[in-house]
């Protein structure tokens, strides 16, 4: 897949890193495509850096793994998104680690009003970032819940969750990213309480 | 410990199981304890039944695994609970499996608000009721997390979910239902999505 990556710290690094190696096409879109750190990236893992705006056109998926603070900016670089799927891996958090969105909406469903003409998944967003460039554990890959609502893409981002390292656990129609968003803090809840960061969420089956 | 077990369906039922197996003397709590369903379940278990304002009586735990719509006769029945550990299964779910309390307080809250004076936990609410019976997967125990605001009953309860059969995970302070009520229907979701409902959730370490 061609795949635009905005943003590229742990997350968007981490998966751009995983899905090179499934030989999927990778650019991050950047406010500073020429920033040495990003280009080293780029170099070492055969992607390229270009300004948001340009590094979206061509893509068929863009994952917003920027800072949810970014995200009016980087919608004014994307524009409509028509036809893309975007998958939503920000955490819209107010002060006290509290959700922006309830339980009556959510971030991702938010952004779907503001893009309707995209297709906007949640995705990797509750795992503690750096743990996506290790998401084996012992006992098994760490599970990654994902939802969205367009049939055709939603398999897609299953293969894309799954090139990522992870098991993909099929959530739901979007409206799911309403129990996306609070799984994130439970997972902050117990990284504080086992006082490690180096955990992550299973799903197991029989 | 004295555990007093209010309801016996799949939760109380399977919780009582796994605690009489530990050594905890188990009395449910229930409307009619001359049930004979309940009486056969107490006979085969070594348990006994007793109308649930008589049977918290003694009790050092009391487990809330009725229906949610009870509540108030409950509530009722068993008081104030002074000094007692309270441990809600319950989910308050409105219609269209909305949760009735959102990521701004919870139903263990609100419970804990209504007897101060007994340490509310919450716990055993997002695994699918009958899943208790069996919480040994291929690739290990289901994680249970758990939740409340006491030091010295939190270790109580730590060790009630592991004789349970669960993997005891620590959510943190009482607040952290706001996390487990939305884990619930997660699971919810995730069961539908993957037509089963032998899943569960299990917390990775390294």
């Amino acid at each position: 897949m061609k795949i635009c990556i905005v943003g590229s710290g742990h997350i968007g690094g981490g998966l751009a890193r995983a899905w090179r190696k499934h030989g999927h096409s990778i650019v991050f879109g950047a406010r500073r495509a020429d920033d040495p750190e990003l280009g080293a990236l780029c170099r070492e893992i055969g992607a390229t850096a270009e300004p948001t705006a340009r590094a979206c056109v061509a893509a068929e998926v863009v994952v917003l793994a920027m800072p949810y603070g970014a995200l009016d900016a980087v919608l004014g670089d994307i524009g409509a998104a028509t036809g893309k799927i975007v998958i939503d891996c920000t955490n819209a958090l107010e002060r006290g680690m509290r959700l922006k969105y309830g339980h009556t909406t959510s971030s991702a469903e938010e952004l779907q009003k503001r893009i309707p003409d995209a297709h906007v998944f949640k995705a990797f967003n509750a795992q503690g970032a750096e743990n996506l460039a290790s998401p084996t554990y012992p006992e098994g890959r760490a599970s990654n819940f994902f939802c969205g609502d367009d049939a055709k893409a939603r398999e897609v981002v299953r293969a894309l969750v799954s090139d990522a390292g992870l098991d993909p656990v099929d959530a739901g129609p979007l409206e799911s990213a309403r129990l996306l968003e609070p799984l994130m803090l439970l997972w902050v809840r117990c990284s504080q309480s086992l006082a490690t960061r180096d955990i992550a969420f299973r799903l197991l089956r029989r």
